[in-house]
């Protein structure tokens, strides 16, 4: 009711809570969402929950391909990783029409091509966690598994799924 | 208010709006839902979700085994994902007693057995896809990963999991 | 109303009501819950489900490490399994305060690290499924698929996610 406090007053931005400003300020661009290849849609919402379709990583008009363990470091896998995020946020931004409706990251599950001996696959899926994290602060955290595929999509190194709250 | 497009005026059938019918429109017989081998349920519900447990091919009294990129073509893995889809739609027809009550397929994960350098698991996954297509039409689509395991159990070419609305 | 049948009434317990008093009988002792390593959390709550991140086994200070058709049997498996699934107790209790507060176990996703002609994951991923059925009663059975990874961070034998209503 008091001139402070009220609807209008100011409060600092709180971070994360306008993720298509803070992409702006991260200064990333978004892919094109990319069109499923096969059978399936991108993305479904089922009430509060939206269930986002597997998103390998690609850049530069190609698959980013590879095997962690065997031609790719886990440097490169990270960076792979959050490829895969940014499209996995243009899936979202296609799907809601903005990133703003986001209300939360809540599960991932980060699949990396590895060798049988590759023990890093949470170093990797960072990448994407970490995108995450600078995009919706602290409502981007999520509950997670991190682990070794025999092979990808279109020799695809990492695909990550998601579950979000709007 | 009129009598044309009143609630009795005769509409075509909405392809998928009638699943039990549309399996038999495509001489689909369902196998029988398959006892779990181990410690778990075949479907369990929460909310206005199910979820449907893995589900491998099975037909004429055995897993259909094999290993894409190894000694089993594309077009068999197809079959055998939509053999699997048999296995999913048989279990929740024993779940919910009609799969005239699914509201729509949500998400799915399609596992393929898969050598190091194979690529097409959506191809493969797309075998799942177009049955749930055919069945509920577009409430058959869904969200969905498809990728590469290095085993699956009983030797099983493909194991599918899926969340279904009710 | 009569003082028998009345809410004072006693009335034996349903095995599994009183998770937290059935590890006592069970005479098991959680471990702590594991910090995440890496950018995710252990646990997420997102309306009645809870998603808990991918636990591995670990026990005397170190994580149960194999390949399950390569250097390691089907009941080291098991064990394994059983492992993982006290810590996904151990990120439960510590999300909720008190396992009494899980309605039912929903979900499972039991991930084996395992050779390309290894059979028995089910059999593994019991070790899990069995606890959860010990210490929840029929309130622990849940959908589930256990299946075949290339690998698993930090060579664990056995990686675990599970999604329970509360």
């Amino acid at each position: 009711m008091s001139p402070q406090g009220g609807r209008g007053a100011w409060r600092p931005p709180t971070p994360g809570s306008d993720p298509e400003r803070r992409l702006e300020e991260l200064g990333l661009v978004l892919p094109e969402a990319r069109r499923p290849v096969g059978s399936y849609l991108p993305a479904v919402t089922e009430g509060s929950l939206v269930f986002v379709a597997g998103q390998a990583a690609y850049a530069d008009g190609r698959w980013v391909t590879g095997i962690l363990g065997l031609d790719m470091t886990v440097d490169e896998g990270r960076e792979a990783a959050r490829l895969a995020g940014l499209n996995v946020l243009a899936a979202l931004k296609a799907h809601l029409g903005s990133l703003d409706r986001v209300r939360r990251v809540v599960k991932v599950l980060g699949m990396v091509h590895a060798s049988q001996d590759f023990v890093q696959h949470p170093a990797v899926i960072d990448g994407f966690s970490d995108l995450m994290v600078d995009v919706f602060g602290e409502r981007g955290r999520h509950a997670r598994s991190a682990v070794g595929m025999s092979s990808l999509p279109f020799g695809a190194a990492v695909e990550v799924e998601a579950i979000v709250a709007i």
